[in-house]
C-alpha cells in the first residue's frame, strides 16, 4: 500500500468555503500527539525513513488511543510517496518502553489537531500543528501502480480548493519543527 | 515488574497429580506461536536480550491475539529474572512489517501449547514444546526487592511439586531448540 500526501501552508477559513462549495463531507476532528524516534543503527535524517508512536483522542473526547508506525524511505519525492507500516498497540507507554530497551531514543513530539473531510476518494486534512500554523493535506491510498494517477488527482483537487500544487511542501511536520 | 521464573523438564501426568494434591486452580490451556527477532545493531545472544512477537489462542478456540515483547538481559541467573515489556498489538503481521522496516529479522519460530495453574500466588504453567518435549515453569511478578523472596518460593513450590530446583533449566525453549 503506497500513501500519495500533498500538503500546504493554508488559511483554514478560506479552504473550509471551498470544502463546502464541493460538497465535501466532514468526517470528524482529533487530537494527535506524536513521538518520533532516532535509531541506535541509522541516521533516519539521512534515509528519510520515521519510527513513531501516536496517541490520538477525539476533538471532544479524553479517551487516547496508540498506534506504532514505521514509514519507509520516500519513492517519490514530488508526492511525498513511501510506504508505511501501521498498527494499534494496546498501551502506548509500553510500547515506548520497548523502543527504548531495544535503544531507539525519543527525538522530538509533535502536538496538532486535525480535522478531516472526505472528498472524491481523497481525505482533505486541515492541520493546526503547535508551534508551526495552518496546514492543509490532500491525500489518498493506492498501490504502486496507481501513484501517478493518484498524484494527480491530489494536484487538481489542491486546485479546486484554491491552493497551488506548487506550494508542496515536503518537509514533514518534525523537519518544520526541527528547522 | 520484575518476572521470576525457574523452569524444569518434567512429566506432566505425575505433576498433575501433585498439583491435584495441592489444589491448584486450572486457569486455562493456549497455543502460542513465537517469533523471535536478530537486531540490525546487537548480538541478542550476546547481550542476553529478546526481542518477540507472540501469537496466541486458546487451546480450544482459532482466534490469534498478538503481542509485542522486550526482555531486557538477566539481572539474576539462578531464577532467570529480567525487566520485560510487553503490549498488544492488533495486527502481528503488521507489527512484523515494522520490525522488518527498521532491519529486524526474523531469527526462530518456537510453538508450544501451555497449561497453566494458579497456585499460593504462583503461576504453574504445563509447556509442551514441538521438537522439544515437556516441560514445567513456576512463574511470578514482583518489584526490584521482592526478588529474593518470590525466588525462595518458587523453589519451595517445585519442591511440593515433586520436582528438584536444582534442575533448573536457564536456557530458553527458543535457546534449546538452536543448541
Amino acid at each position: 500500500m503506497y500513501e500519495v500526501e500533498v500538503k500546504v501552508r493554508a488559511d483554514h477559513d478560506a479552504v473550509r468555503d471551498q470544502l463546502d462549495e464541493l460538497d465535501a463531507e466532514r468526517v470528524g476532528a482529533v487530537v494527535q500527539e506524536d513521538t518520533y524516534y532516532d535509531a541506535p543503527h541509522r541516521d533516519f535524517a539521512a534515509t528519510d525513513e520515521a519510527l513513531r508512536i501516536r496517541r490520538e483522542r477525539p476533538a471532544d473526547g479524553d479517551a487516547f488511543e496508540a498506534r506504532v508506525t514505521y514509514k519507509g524511505p520516500l519513492v517519490d519525492d514530488a508526492s511525498k510517496t513511501r510506504e508505511e507500516f501501521e498498527t494499534g498497540v494496546a498501551d502506548g507507554e509500553t510500547m515506548a518502553d520497548v523502543l527504548d530497551g531495544l535503544g531507539f531514543e525519543p527525538a522530538a513530539t509533535v502536538r496538532k489537531e486535525r480535522e478531516r473531510y472526505a472528498v472524491d476518494g481523497y481525505v482533505v486534512t486541515l492541520d493546526s500543528v503547535d508551534g508551526l500554523g495552518e496546514f492543509v493535506e490532500v491525500e489518498t491510498e493506492t498501490d504502486e501502480a496507481g501513484v501517478a494517477a493518484a498524484r494527480e488527482g491530489a494536484f487538481d483537487l489542491l486546485d479546486r480548493l484554491g491552493l497551488d500544487p506548487d506550494d508542496g511542501i515536503r518537509t514533514s511536520y518534525l523537519g518544520l519543527l526541527l528547522e
